[in-house]
């Protein structure tokens, strides 16, 4: 099956825009083990969903920062997130305040544990 | 114990303006059964966290009913914030957005189950 | 395959001891659609866990009604073990602390649909 | 944006053959709230995912069936998947087993949730 | 935004009691990140709902292993409820019944995790 | 209490035919912590539920797969169980097609998790 170039390189396109250019080797690595999931992840989320009209690339982030927060264990896909969001124009004080409302809809235990991998991110600066 | 009126006042007004007068008959309802979470609903999330500043009622609604859309259980309370996100702004095609992008982080399930949620928030206008 | 008679018959006792004589047309209900998962449940949950020694019956209700509140969509089984709760001697006061504490492991959206389940069985009475 | 007419018809083919002709009114009434949502569950899972080989419709099937009730509050779309599966083979002693097997990995009350649903779309026939 | 005191130290000394004095350089490094996550975590479960007559600290202690254990993502929390439960007088085997039991409400892989959980804090005394 | 023999002897010669001789090691180091848990995990769903007609081991290991790739914070389960899955007759494609499927269902991190989870089962061999 030939992956269908346009939605694949919108979908490139807005990766590198959310995650910058090491996004490429992050898929290389995905695509090793299930190189269709790789390409699913590039044309689905961020080639028909992340690009359409209606809601900014910041607030589609911080939107995700929301979700993985309340998913509680997909930390490694949140540490990407809140690098993603930063790149887009998010403060560290918006994402901690993401986090902080998240304690009201999922529990402190998912806001503490996002707290975490915020910290991560941030110390990495 | 007696309320801590200025933080209940608070959430109380921050209600108002994202539910609009309704609440306090709702607010009633709850207080029924058990009215200290009645209180600490009125005192927590909406005294202490949503009028914080760095973000506007806007976006915390707009997380919110990302949350609400990930949970998947709490189609009650997703009626609630989907109204209360257009009382603060947001237009239908900004509530269909996001719960589109949910399908991405939680699943279509997810997103179909509170879909036909705004649908029904839709059609009472 | 046989039941096993003493596993059931344990189990068919103490659920008699937490939801009543009403148990018996419940999992004829259950054992028109699936026999081998009401007789499952008999045998495990309420034939091998709940006359364990080590925790009373009023305290694994208790803890059944933390758990289902967190899971948020069972609430026909969350109804179920709150009159269960009652039935071994816990208190309508009980039952709301429970599910109020809940909202800070759970979420507001967790405590609020379970009161709403409580309210239903207490309004029942 | 004009639809991608081969995923979206492949798609629509593999839907019909899972959920039978009716799906396509089951598609209007979703499209009149979200047709974005409505094309993308086209052509993302069933045109993409289902269609590809490696795992024949019915174990694709059976498949959903353990992860809607494994999930618990997407009750609606599993009774769509119960009457799918039954569409592409299983029979009733299959669904029954799966649903039964996520008791271990869901706990009871997913498993029972489950049944009624089964129960409800096995009475209909 | 000035702390409330007497919510904040009723808080603190709850929080005392249940994880030892320990706790304050846990908040501190928690603050550290996000100070008023911190304050919130102080002021609300354990200055608002945990100090509630209803409930003593050892069964509010034993309903939070429970909620934790259920939740599955949030282990670093479980271990330190574990810790917090024992300080206020749950044996190992209450705490390994609690775990036990949810293996009936969220199914094996939830008990299984917090299981290891355990071993590890009790290993550690 | 006196394992019931004939349940127990069923659940580990169901195990050893799904995860291999070295279950007995991996049964003690639960057995450890909590026996009876390790002599539960081996009675109910080794016992009871997987040896029963109706879906042979491979279809059930597949639907495990899916189950804990879903679940999201059950990683380690889901290693057993994707090399549980393999011993039973499971290719690395069919798994990594049950995967790719559960995306649909609970969203794309569950699927990016579970893949590394894959990946690390698939580098061992």
């Amino acid at each position: 099956m030939q992956p269908e170039q346009s939605r694949y390189d919108r979908g490139l396109d807005t990766m590198r825009a959310i995650f910058g250019p090491g996004i490429e080797s992050t898929l290389k690595g995905l695509a090793a083990t299930n190189p269709d999931l790789a390409r699913y992840l590039v044309e689905f989320p961020f080639g028909d969903i992340y690009p359409r009209p209606g809601l900014d690339l910041k607030t589609r982030e911080m939107l995700t920062v929301a979700a993985l927060t309340v998913l509680g264990y997909a930390q490694a896909e949140l540490k990407e997130h809140i690098r993603g969001a930063m790149n887009v124009g998010c403060t560290h004080n918006e994402i901690l305040e993401i986090i902080l409302q998240m304690a009201v809809y999922a529990g402190f235990p998912a806001a503490l544990e996002a707290v975490k991998t915020a910290a991560s991110v941030f110390g990495e600066e």
